[in-house]
């Protein structure tokens, strides 16, 4: 034990935000921030002091920031995380002799006692400060040192005035003595990505689905003419299924037939021909350089390009030639393909991540990543991770953003909850979540709940999808085009970061290929389709108000505001966020019925909202711009489904001046 | 990152028990059991198999026990600890190709699929598996390897009976291939206590007031007549507050008086005088060898003597002048007695934890109780530990307790919740807690949830004191003698370990210093008491019942299976307690009012009980013997507080056999 131990005092405990006992980081974005709680007691009751300390990991030097007391011996104190990378953080606490000695100096004189002695006691106290600092600071501590011990006044009354003077007190808790501080045993550790990874508005499309006329091949020219389409509704990042060449052997066919036609295109997620592998542009959409002249054109509209990061292989892909020992041999001769037994996927082979070459595999596959990088992509959407081990993507995540720390990785893992958490601990930014099938009140409450009210919310950032190519849900299959908007507005205000299939969805594609399906019919996987966006009832004006209401309402950029409020009709769901100072205050009231006006009472929680009980308040309908009076908690909602099934309230609390004058009258 | 660690695929986390992190060790007793607990998983669909590994300290061989999965990717083990100290626990779990091949191949085999390439790749598993193997099981493994290989029969489905065959899966387990497996990052602890850690049950007395007739000093040969009349009540463990020479400077007078009289016998906790310090007796009270006989006379009655650590001083005791570096000196050139402003404690001088020199402070202090530990104490009452540096108590409960496994020590700290638990976890074996301030359903129901229900059970072990020389409670000052067996049931039945101060409990002194006051009028910590514990109105008897009751049923001797049961009157308060195999099943039922009869229905959990919702079954009184029938959850209660104010039912699960004979007719 060193010298020190034996005489430090002080516990440092429970300290949160911190996962797995500090196996992992936390996430945030540019400009958010940390707030850091721990349990902190020392035997006795002396007074202590602390800090949270934290550094960026390029910056040597910690900085500090004083710990305040909360309640029962918890502490609390925060910092804003600035730069992109990786921040450390930490703790330290120690008892103040000054401050306890003060203390006890007041309570005795408030019970009429004797200070003398602790007068003298104080002046030692004041005289190690002195000896900690220097310069100006040094000389005006020892004067006070020798005020606290001169004999003059004689009454001892001016003496106590000037040892629990504030500035003095102030003074010295600009030297504590910290030499038997406790140093909480670990540094914790926060990621901190671009904005775009807490708040982002995701557009899948299959770019050989863009040709301006039915039948053609779709090109990235092409998509260059969709871009201020995309852009229009308020999209900020475009993702492509795989570019890559299309393998033949056992391809797809139209609705996933085990045989296709010659003019076939095959699966997107078939990668590899003799025309390349992850490294190749499928030729049918043109160029490496065609792509790069999109990713900059996308970027002048404001949005990235998203591309899909699916690691395996068709059976013609090069690497079966190049590196066999990449996958899983049987005793046949035969490279084993994805098998779910009893479901055979033949177009496919699984790399053999078991392999004793498992790091040339490990290079290879990153290798891919860091091309792309390279190409201009900064947000990658990693197909089945949950397929791939974890040490696997940790090491690729972790390696990759050392150097490029705005890179965004989205887990597309459709499995159990623990797997899918474990992703978003080793870096996923965000992840793929059970939105699609949360559809009643109950359901949608506890699952959000869950995601942003428990520890999960400090690593994993949900991202909403309403629909996906393989993704077809009953109630959208089902509920008509209002079903559509209903999953759309949840997506859009329940999720700071959400995504659709696109046009499928604006267009309200719901036919499956059987019932009980989830499967598109004639689905965009197997076959390229022509998809008329100018059609009139689009949900696209619909999308573009939803997300300009986004754009513009801090609130709905964050998750962890989140408040469900209750309203006594199970059809209606009642829910708020608001940022951290609620200067912006957002309450969503959907019907989730696609087929019935809906009315009930909401229950608001006054204080989620920041909203006096005693006043009245405004809510303006962002959908409509219908404004209403309410007051207390309890307020009459009705929503017909046949015209908008939602409404998106701006609250604003009542205030009593000419500038409220265009809202009333 | 070692060659093996890119081909391990498994991930072991939120492992329980484990506190802190692991930082401190879950507590048992000889002969009970560790669950233990984690969340396992792999990427992809595989069959994962583990074991949770564990040993004694003194055993360098690992022992395992298969996991088994419980649901959602949590798995169990259990071990059981049979010695005294320190066990090591851990998990490791990996992927069984194996398992996983035999699952895949009899899907196929279901849904009609040729098995014959999968016949070669098991054949190569179950070669490997050879080779880990030798003797008899190798010989087997590689005459099956070779059946499934055959081509005869030629119809491949009877060597698909030999690949499936439950004797060949139960062969290749008990080799796994463990060359990927994962080890959890940390070993666990648990720390195993005598079971009086777990169950028992204190008497507390002052032995100078245990002389025959009044005005003298008792002695521990006066002290050796007592035993009987404690033993016969049922007490396990008799606690002495210090038995060392007092001090004389300032010492307290009557009722704490700043002047003692001539006569007056001082605070037993001013410890320390010209007679000597915290390893010599009393004169008054006898020798040494009195001490040590009357020690081996309790454990002939089955009783341990507890003895009082108070690390403090009177100003006459030897440390001040043979260690004066060990008390905090002021500038006046006098030693800092204890205070908490305004309030002063001048006949104590607290030690300086601070003190430069704080080793050798340490090692004395720790010479103290490895001192009475010499004369035969095992179990101490620490006073106020939560005065003293958390790190000291590690220390000395750490270092003692691996010379000595079998010393247990009580933390009489009544202070902040986190202190209370931080000193549990640190080593305290056994806690005072709040428990003689909590005197509402509510208050009783959420305290005992939150010591039992929570992490906290897992280290923190409460003993549960009704009353104490400092704490005559309001409930048993106003409530009369019904009170006292109230507080005394909930006492004896909510916890394993509990304790009276008497003969003032059973005596029902009730009597304060003054209104609003918990210190008793007269208080034994100041005078000598004379007690007739002979008087009719004595709650001896009702005691013995109460204790007799929980040696005979183990429900009672555990906390672990605490569960509270609806009752629709808030004065009646329903809990019960079982075995974990449920044997033995205890149902307390108590009215909180001292005042007036309550009934009321009660509404119970009958899983909890082990009862089937169909069947009758019976409750059994063991206070009066009454018996009931009962049927369902939802029974009638009431009791008159003037008889008996609590029913402690048997329940017995009604059997129809002859056995039952005697209980029905």
């Amino acid at each position: 034990m060193r010298a020190e131990q034996g005489r430090g005092r002080v516990i440092i405990e429970g300290v949160k935000p911190e996962i797995d006992g500090g196996r992992f980081p936390i996430k945030r974005t540019v400009g958010e921030r940390v707030i850091v709680e721990a349990d902190i007691f020392a035997e006795g009751h002396d007074v202590l002091a602390g800090v949270l300390r934290y550094r960026h990991e390029a910056n040597p030097e910690w900085s500090e920031t004083p710990l305040e007391f909360v309640v029962n011996d918890r502490w609390r104190a925060a910092f804003a995380v600035t730069r992109l990378g990786r921040y450390h953080y930490c703790l330290e606490a120690w008892v103040d002799r000054f401050k306890t000695w003060r203390r006890d100096l007041r309570k005795k004189v408030d019970a009429g006692q004797d200070g003398a002695i602790d007068l003298l006691v104080g002046a030692e106290l004041i005289e190690a400060t002195s000896r900690r600092s220097s310069g100006p600071d040094a000389t005006t501590l020892r004067e006070r040192a020798a005020a606290l011990r001169s004999d003059r006044p004689s009454d001892p009354s001016g003496r106590i005035r000037v040892a629990l003077a504030d500035d003095l007190a102030l003074l010295v808790a600009r030297y504590p003595d910290r030499r038997f501080a406790t140093t909480y045993g670990k540094e914790l550790h926060v990621v901190v990505d671009q904005e775009r990874a807490r708040f982002s508005t995701w557009y899948e499309m299959f770019p050989r689905s863009c040709a301006p006329e039915p039948g053609v091949h779709g090109t990235f020219k092409d998509c260059e003419e969709r871009l201020p389409y995309v852009a229009e509704m308020g999209f900020d990042v475009l993702y492509f299924p795989p570019i890559h060449p299309i393998g033949r052997t056992h391809r797809k066919g139209k609705n996933n037939s085990p045989v296709a036609g010659p003019d076939d295109p095959g699966s997107p997620w078939a990668i590899g021909s003799g025309e390349g592998g992850h490294k190749a542009v499928h030729p049918q959409l043109g160029t490496l350089d065609d792509f790069r002249r999109l990713l900059a054109k996308a970027r002048a509209y404001g949005i990235e390009i998203a591309l899909d990061i699916a690691f395996q292989c068709s059976p013609d892909h090069p690497y079966v030639k190049e590196h066999p020992e990449s996958f899983r041999w049987r005793p046949d001769g035969t490279i084993q393909y994805a098998e779910n037994p009893p479901k055979k996927y033949e177009d496919i082979y699984p790399f053999e991540f078991e392999t004793e070459d498992w790091q040339q595999l490990w290079d290879e596959l990153r290798s891919i990543v860091l091309f792309w990088i390279d190409q201009g992509v900064r947000i990658f959407r990693v197909d089945n991770p949950h397929t791939k081990p974890f040490r696997f993507w940790a090491w690729v995540i972790d390696t990759i953003k050392r150097d490029h720390p705005d890179v965004i990785f989205l887990a597309e893992a459709f499995t159990r909850p623990k797997v899918m958490y474990e992703l978003a601990k080793l870096g996923f930014a965000q992840s793929y979540t059970y939105f699609a099938w949360r559809n009643t009140k109950e359901e949608l409450t506890q699952y959000f709940n869950e995601l942003y009210q428990t520890e999960a919310r400090e690593y994993f950032r949900a991202n909403l999808w309403p629909n996906t190519p393989d993704i077809l849900t009953d109630y959208l299959q089902s509920g008509g085009r209002t079903a559509f908007m209903i999953r759309f507005v949840l997506a859009a205000t329940l999720g700071a970061n959400y995504g659709i299939y696109g046009p499928a969805f604006e267009l309200c594609e719901h036919r499956a290929r059987e019932p009980g399906s989830e499967e598109y019919l004639d689905s965009e996987k197997y076959e390229i389709k022509h998809w008329d966006i100018t059609r009139s009832d689009s949900l696209r004006e619909f999308i573009t108000r939803v997300n300009r209401i986004r754009r513009e309402n801090p609130a709905l950029q964050n998750n962890g505001g989140l408040r469900f409020h209750a309203v006594d009709n199970e059809q209606l769901l009642c829910f708020s966020k608001g940022t951290e100072d609620q200067a912006n205050v957002i309450l969503v009231v959907v019907n989730l019925s696609p087929h019935y006006t809906h009315a009930g009472w909401v229950e608001l929680d006054l204080d989620a909202l920041g909203l006096a009980r005693e006043r009245a308040y405004q809510v303006h309908d962002l959908l409509n711009n219908a404004r209403y009076l309410w007051h207390g908690p309890r307020n009459y909602v009705e929503l017909n489904p046949h015209t908008v099934p939602a409404s998106i309230f701006r609250v604003r609390r009542r205030i009593r001046t000419e500038r409220d004058f265009d809202y009333y009258l």
